[in-house]
């Protein structure tokens, strides 16, 4: 075997994140052990670091070092308005967007039969128990699922669930930049049923 | 901001990682974050455990645990034919194929007047000494470069310098399952002139 099973197992490890495949993992492998200083260290420790200071806010279920994180703790955050999402990584795109100022609850995933993942296996409890709260004073629940199956059933479930609450869900339509020829027939369906009168 | 400086700072490395950009990079450091036991610690501790145990072999320039390098090491290994390549993932490639049981010599990169990579920069002294100590007995020098401008240079640069040696380099052609639609003029030119009488 010409690979030490140390660089074996490093390899092995690095295939397992997500967009790298055996072939870049190898490459990252070798361009972490040609930059031992400057990127396998700093790495590590950044990686060791975040393991050690990162944990989900006890509130929204956000990823940050403090419990309530960052933006259940903005006090310039709309309380009255809560955005559900299914996954951390997608507050961070709607707050890279930056066109929400209120305040997110994370699910965690999205309910699939295929992959047993139920509503109790998802932040939901917590989520109905933050808007049933008595001092919560929210006004709207904006359901931010992924137009996927997974997603839109969630945000079916939630809306049966979610009495006496505002809810809304963000507009389906043609991307922006899109070309309609490159569409799907669900996205033009849905861009033609919400079109607006200028 | 809502990424906390911990993260980000754990993405801006990941994004330096070869086949990773910034997207993906936070793709990874979710999936990291998510699965600390199984993948986070495990990695760091494989990544630090390389950067320990993992050198340069002495004499070829293969990265392993050991100098002399396992291939080195070995007595089954042919060590009257030596094949030149530009870095460890090239050796690896190689051993992958299985084509070749003798020694290998890694230069650590390819000649370039563009990035400044001189032959000082590059193995090349002592693949020269490896070549022309008395007890050496190597019989053939394969070069086996990337067929790129810089690969060939290299190539070309070694056989005017390694002289008393049988120097031998890679054939080019049409590459096995290759489409001759899909190839450049240069490999249909190279293939043709090295056409064999079947």
């Amino acid at each position: 075997m010409p690979i030490g099973s140390e660089i074996e197992r490093l390899i092995q490890l690095l295939s397992k994140l997500p967009g790298l495949g055996p072939r870049s993992a190898r490459r990252a492998a070798l361009a972490l052990l040609k930059k031992r200083d400057t990127l396998l260290e700093p790495l590590a420790e950044a990686m060791l670091g975040a393991a050690r200071a990162i944990k989900p806010c006890a509130l929204c279920g956000n990823l940050d070092t403090t419990s309530p994180c960052a933006i259940c703790a903005d006090p310039r955050r709309d309380g009255h308005i809560l955005c559900v999402v299914e996954d951390v990584a997608d507050l961070w795109a709607l707050e890279r967007a930056g066109v929400f100022r209120g305040r997110y609850h994370v699910l965690g995933g999205a309910l699939s039969a295929l992959d047993g993942v139920t509503p109790e296996k998802l932040n939901v409890q917590s989520l109905a128990d933050r808007i049933a709260r008595e001092a919560s004073g929210i006004d709207e629940v904006i359901l931010a699922m992924n137009a996927t199956v997974e997603g839109q059933t969630t945000a079916h479930y939630l809306m049966d669930l979610l009495t006496g609450v505002k809810v809304t869900r963000l507009a389906h339509g043609v991307p922006v930049g899109g070309e309609l020829d490159y569409l799907d027939e669900g996205t033009l369906s849905a861009a033609f049923k919400a079109r607006r009168s200028l």
